[in-house]
């Protein structure tokens, strides 16, 4: 007898045949009549679940055609292909052992359930087909980049999460203590006493592993960082969550062209990668999620990306004749509609919008000849808008320090960043790629909540 | 002309003989006499550096000379084998960019450093052998545990780092929250309101994601955790840190004994990538750091990981004839001593002690039938003590909330863990191994700080 996952049953269907297996699971569906019994049994090792046959001669037979669905049981029988039927091949139980049952209040029967619901139920929901699909792409995706980055000899540095500088010279950042709430410590002016805290200051969790990313980058040249992101931001939309994940590569030696490149290799890999991987999956979602999904996802793999600058990016919206919500003006950072606009209606693919404004980007972007714009990126694509956001970094201390002072920052809280300016900087390049944004584009789901297996958003940590 | 990395040179020298190349990097060495130069050059993708000829033809030959160390640069020039010198290979210049200028008051000189002073300037100190050495180590373990869980099916759960519940039932937390510390809204009882905080409820830094983990192990049976996990622990030592890795496979169907064997694989796996992707590194630190580190290491990969119960470990503890600080006796925690004294006197090879008095161990591990012990299982290596703590997970929901309300915790608090045993809850397990811990094994480095590219401990959270 062979003990078996059930992918491998469905990969390596020839090993199996007419040999006897032993799988577990979970029931998916079950029907019985009087003498004879089916059931779907999936282990979570494959999207597809195993039809599993079993007759009035099992001792337990009356105990299993009581189960509930979602009862865990192993199952010892033949496997036989089944050319003829709608699956191709089905176990034929010699013994039923019933490892957990479940009860009939069970919350996910086989009638379909809105997404809001199965939310409710986060603990579940990975057995309902949808998140069935979602999770295994999001551990697929994920791992597809680490070996995209690995591949090409980049170093994975994990930055740190709780920190006491704020990246971005702005951003609502959730805050890390250990006092006791209810019994501050306070100084002699009547302030909470931040020294008797765990680090002695004040603390936030990370909105970005950027700078951190830059000294390793200037140690290792190809570097990235994969881990979570925080914002304390009360948008209560589809797109926002307090928690989510980002990965961040910065590159030494690296012009923006470059990264660009590297941007566009990156997505095309991934998505190459689950297109491969899971298949089953992608299926899935192109007939229940989003019906031009796999249509899209073909494309952007073979399309060449799009190049555009910000200054002609205006333009282009301006003249396209199209009414927007939100007025085109040079200076204006530009909106979803704006975004969404200029992919798939103008470019019909992924495009690179370049040299932004500098007012509307942040401080350690490098200041353009013009005085005006900046060396940054957007990748915009269908049905998503901005995908990942990187730039040149300013690498001229004066001209940072410079920078830095004119935002009303202090120079001294970026001492360590600026020094790495002093001692041998370099030109380099970096951008940030919101690890969720791109499943929403990989799986057609639409709202945040979807793709996080326990997500955080305003008024809701559960689980 | 080729554009190459540094790594590219050593490792496919025959493609660049006599071969005009540039490379770009970083100088560590310069010494010149009055019309020749010798640079070593290192771009970080390589633990060793290239050596660089230059003559005063080159137009700035005298602004050259006078760089300061780690400036960077670019080179082009010719590549030429020298068999008959210490480095396989140099490049004699013809030309010579000056990218970044570094100032005399580089802090990393020739000279060797202590690490307590490496710490001080983390943004520097990957450039210094030793800590280019430790993070490219700690770059490849990373991706050799993905790659290892992945080929075999295994689901990455990127569990929530913001929670509600307390996993462990114990252990200090940090708390999150986005209140304003100095202007703390509060309830008419005159305590915090908590309604008005983010999430309208307390939160804190995850200590662990296996309850999370759990409930997509029991739909994808094969599931695995690597995020960061937080201590509030006022312990300044040398193996504690506020904010680390960890590593949580979990899997269904499997008992104690299955995932013991999956952490040996594990392990082995890890440090056979490790010795082979990083052979440079590796025989660095068995220079400078640990001089028994590759034997050790080579052991472990072969050796056959010992087994032993708790009861009986005590008692060869109790015979052994060895003093303890810290007396033997059943039922006590086993300390750092006893555990290193086991693996690295009595078995002299990595072994897993199982079966511990229930008192000393979690909640969620699954009773015995003894009623005293639960299937429980440290792993303990030679030099670090315990690497891998795990067990199976108690499945029977009657007997597991008995457990949390003997232990004065709250049923409701647990509702939805309680449900995954009520819904097909079956057998399972899962075991966390601290990815600092690991890399301290694997490196020979004996601060936990000098594993964690930004290490955040009591009174610390620099960079």
């Amino acid at each position: 007898m062979i003990k078996a996952e059930i992918k491998e049953l469905f990969r390596n269907q020839e090993k199996f045949i007419d040999q006897k297996v032993q799988i577990s699971g979970w029931i998916r569906t079950l029907r019985d009549s009087k003498s004879i019994g089916f059931m779907e049994i999936n282990d979570g090792t494959f999207f597809k679940s195993v039809q599993v046959v079993f007759e009035d001669e099992l001792e337990n037979f009356k105990d299993v055609t009581r189960l509930s669905i979602s009862s865990s049981v192993t199952i010892e029988g033949q496997f036989i292909l089944t050319p003829e039927m709608k699956q191709p091949f089905e176990i034929k139980a010699e013994k039923i052992i019933i490892e957990g049952q479940s009860t009939s209040d069970f919350p996910l029967q086989k009638k379909r359930h809105t997404l809001e619901y199965l939310r409710t139920i986060a603990h579940l929901r990975p057995r309902a087909n949808t998140f069935a699909a979602v999770f295994r792409v999001r551990s697929l995706a994920s791992y597809a980049l680490h070996k995209f980055f690995q591949d090409k000899g980049f170093v994975h540095v994990h930055t740190p999460i709780i920190t006491g500088s704020d990246t971005e010279g702005a951003g609502e950042m959730f805050r890390v203590t250990s006092l006791d709430f209810d019994n501050l410590p306070k100084t002699d002016e009547g302030k909470v006493d931040l020294n008797q805290d765990f680090f002695g200051k004040e603390t936030n969790l990370t909105v970005s592993g950027q700078l951190n990313a830059e000294a390793f980058a200037l140690a290792f040249r190809n570097v990235y960082t994969f881990g979570p992101t925080f914002r304390a931001e009360n948008s209560n939309t589809a797109r926002h969550a307090a928690e989510f994940w980002m990965v961040e590569p910065e590159v030494a030696f690296a012009e923006l062209a470059d990264i660009m490149e590297l941007g566009e290799e990156m997505v095309k890999y991934v998505i190459g990668y689950v297109l491969e991987e899971a298949k089953e999956e992608m299926e899935f979602f192109n007939s229940f999620i989003d019906k031009t999904l796999l249509e899209r996802m073909e494309q952007v793999v073979s399309a060449d990306f799009g190049r555009v600058t910000y200054t002609e990016a205006v333009e282009l919206l301006k003249n396209s004749g199209e009414k927007f919500d939100y007025p085109v003006e040079w200076g204006i950072d530009l909106q979803t509609e704006h975004e969404r606009y200029l992919c798939e209606q103008i470019y019909k693919r992924p495009v690179y919008v370049t040299d932004y404004p500098k007012e509307i980007k942040a401080f350690y972007m490098r200041a353009n000849d013009d005085g005006k714009t900046v060396a940054a990126t957007d990748l915009l694509v269908p049905g998503i808008g901005e995908l990942i956001g990187g730039s040149q970094r300013e690498e001229r201390e004066d001209v940072l320090a410079e920078r830095i002072t004119e935002l009303g920052m202090s120079v001294e809280d970026y001492w360590w960043y600026l020094e790495l300016r002093r001692f041998g900087g370099t030109k380099h390049s970096g951008y940030g790629i919101g690890f969720e944004r791109l499943l929403m584009f990989i799986t057609g789901m639409k709202n945040i909540r979807d793709v996080i297996p326990f997500p955080r958003t305003t008024g809701s940590a559960e689980f």
